[in-house]
């Protein structure tokens, strides 16, 4: 591959390239701190890369402050980046569990959210506010290929044959999935929808009204207050632990208090936490729904972006009660603008299947068949997995250089999965000030209002990491923790 | 062209085009009753087309009732023919006003509705039920090719660009279309959505709440009462005339005897009645709702397949106060898998666009590339002549024929522009029981309750004439013919 300029994060620039792998490689310990990392020459030949390129990329790794050069001696880590690309101590980590009042609320977050996705669109800078990962990840040229093959084949369309529940054999390649990661599903379930959006509004318009209150995390992710915004209904925020999610006492204690009519939660890689419930956990939730006849939507939007080895359990592998509606999507982990999700709405299908008739009247069917073409014929889980490597990987650099760069007190949280961080910036800091100083740098954030009815976390922001980690990003970063640090 | 078999009305055989041609020819009085039309070798220069072709045509022609043949004297124009295809008397057409009762209904039609299109994508008949257009009659490989190349020139597609309002080149195109047909609008009120259900959903969610009432036409749209539906609100259904559209004074009385959240009506070639309000009424009708300061939410879907002169004028034309609310679509005209609406909302566009945001995030961007581009650079007003020839000509083929086949008693609209006819049977027949004898016979129809929110209509069907007027068809139609007069 040429040298040349390039933009995007698997077009990354060589050196770039490099500077991550050896980033990646202190952060695992393979190279401890003070420790020399391979010569210039060394590091050419191992990568099979130009001694140019060597040189570039130590002097990027210098300038993040990971190696140092000694002169006559070679580049060595450095002790403060060692420390930080560690696992960071509890204190930087984790924070606390959130405590919102016990009191439902109406929701109006949509405006400032839309005003955020327009100012990212407006803007050239990094999209450290972007809610949507790195398109050019996505295999766009393979889909749109089977795409042209599938519209070439006919000579017409005839929009009766797109009905729901959706294309048989995208329903069918999506319960394959589902079994081949130990979670069976019956694909007579599936409801295709237009992205998971969809799939979220009519799993709760199946099983709530207008007035109702639903239960949902605190932070949540905003698409959940949305669908709650749309149908005029009331959340009420739920204790949410930043490593072990929602708070299930908690959650028990606001049934006890209130009707609950739908539980809303995102347990795998929650919007914005990061977190994983663990199986436990996921069990105990379900069965406190259950015993309450509550229907629980599952948000696992995120399900192939997991960092550790094997795809996490859903609610609804514990539900014997067909009482959790999951919904998902291909929007995160192969293409975004096919608009392709799907709902498994349990004992509410035909509801859900009606009110898609309803809302929209059908998914197209060519995005749905070159979906379906691409995950039968083509290399998803390859894709999949250096989608998950390059997260990973850059979550690490991301949370490193924020502790680096931010004022004392700052913290991160421990994504497991996805490709947001959370960072709690010290309690005198404004993150809608800092978003505002920071677009005018051209620089984005989400301010963590976003993720509450009741104009909570003021002092957090949510980070994207799944763009390429170039010099400009990590430079964007830098100035984010100057004002940052002015404003603290 | 070679005479190959051939399926799609776009590539009728070249003997049935010259039947329907001579049909059209007779209806219009060209070949008067009992006046002799070409010879055959006349036709075979006239037309272009082989002898065998004009013998073809001719034998099509007898089989149909239409002409006959005279030993040594050539083909004859028959008396029963030239009157069944003249213009009906007014007996069997025009029917009478509807008189619905005074009352609010809560609307649960979907579930009729859906079996009916299951049905027809289940049968492979002549599809007299469906409620869409042939799609052979429409660009799909242009269409698809313009999309093709747009998704070539990106090397990926963020999903960033497609927020809500939508692309603005489609918008600015939408705008320059109502331009050119002399209806003005502001390209700053478009809204695009999925398909015009998306824009008529949203239009009806931002100007009323559930439990709310609204009025629509006596029959209406099943589209409008699956918003209707959808948001749990109540149908009051008001008198319609079958030529000048819903009766304004009946609306008056409706909205001196309850409150009346919004009213949604079709003006233009309303389906299923067929007719086209006038100017005059359209103003009354703008003016009254204005008085009460009610928002019309105007479905204009079938915009483009006037079979005047001009398209006619739309709500939105007489409107000063913002309050119209006016829906379309390319789905009737250009493409319907494309799924690309729009909304024009008035003062309600900011409530338009949220909701749109909410409902399903965005409107993919490139089927809205591809249809600006074929919009700025492809015939699109040459291939709308071609629709409204063929449909213009195949309604009063089906008309004839419906006359001629159906029991005495049939009456059947007529259509002023669209693709639809709605025919009146003899009380005594239950069109559900048709329904049900057709699709036994691998035949559909859409049967009239579909269109009222409280079974009415029951003797009434609907019937799709945008197919190609095949044998096949033609067949279809006597056996429909014979299942009710067996009924009768």
């Amino acid at each position: 591959m040429p040298e040349a300029a390039r933009i995007h994060p698997n077009r990354m620039k060589l050196y770039e390239k490099l500077a991550d792998e050896i980033t990646e490689a202190v952060r695992r310990g393979v190279f401890a701190a003070g420790e020399r990392v391979a010569s210039v020459r060394q590091a050419s030949q191992q990568h099979g890369v130009s001694i140019k390129t060597v040189l570039h990329a130590y002097a990027l790794l210098e300038s993040r402050g990971i190696v140092e050069s000694r002169p006559q001696s070679g580049y060595f880590v450095r002790d403060a980046a060692a420390r930080a690309l560690a696992p960071a101590p509890a204190a930087a980590r984790a924070g606390r569990k959130s405590a919102p009042p016990p009191v439902p609320a109406t929701v109006d977050v949509s405006r400032l959210v839309l005003s955020t996705l327009r100012s990212i669109r407006a803007h050239d800078a990094v999209p450290f506010g972007s809610p949507y990962p790195d398109p050019s990840l996505f295999p766009w040229r393979r889909i749109n290929q089977y795409a042209n093959a599938i519209a070439r084949r006919h000579a017409s369309w005839n929009l009766i044959d797109d009905l729901p529940p959706g294309n048989p054999e995208l329903i069918r390649q999506i319960a394959r999935r589902y079994a081949e990661n130990g979670l069976p599903v019956d694909p007579g379930e599936i409801v295709i929808t237009l992205g998971a959006t969809e799939a979220i509004n009519l799993s709760l318009q199946a099983v709530a009204k207008p007035g109702d209150t639903v239960a949902v995390e605190s932070p949540t992710y905003y698409a959940m207050l949305h669908a709650i915004e749309r149908l005029g209904m009331r959340a009420i925020e739920v204790a949410t632990h930043p490593v072990d999610g929602i708070d299930i006492d908690a959650l028990a204690k606001a049934i006890a208090r209130q009707k609950i009519a739908a539980c809303m939660v995102m347990p795998n890689f929650q919007n914005p936490l990061g977190f994983c419930m663990s199986d436990e956990r996921k069990r105990q939730l379900v069965e406190l729904l259950a015993a309450h006849e509550i229907p629980a939507i599952e948000n696992d939007v995120y399900q192939e972006l997991y960092f550790g080895d094997t795809r996490p359990s859903t609610l609804k592998t514990f539900d014997t009660q067909g009482l959790v509606l999951h919904c998902a999507s291909f929007s995160k982990s192969l293409t975004a603008s096919y608009r392709i999700g799907w709902a498994l709405p349990g004992r509410y299908r035909a509801q859900v299947e009606k009110l898609k008739f309803l809302n929209t009247l059908t998914t197209p069917s060519v995005p749905q068949i070159a979906v379906a073409d691409y995950l039968r014929q083509d290399g998803y889980d390859r894709h999949l997995r250096h989608l998950r490597r390059v997260y990973r990987q850059q979550a690490s650099i991301m949370s490193a250089l924020v502790l680096r760069f931010f004022p004392v007190g700052t913290r991160v949280s421990t994504p497991r999965g996805g490709y947001v961080l959370w960072v709690e910036l010290p309690v005198a800091i404004d993150s809608m000030r800092l978003y505002q100083a920071a677009l005018e740098r051209g620089i984005t954030v989400g301010p963590g209002m976003m993720f509450s009815t009741r104009n909570d976390f003021r002092h957090f922001i949510r980070l994207n990491y799944s763009y390429p980690w170039t010099a400009q990003a990590e430079a964007a970063l830098k100035t984010l923790g100057e004002l940052a640090t002015a404003m603290a």
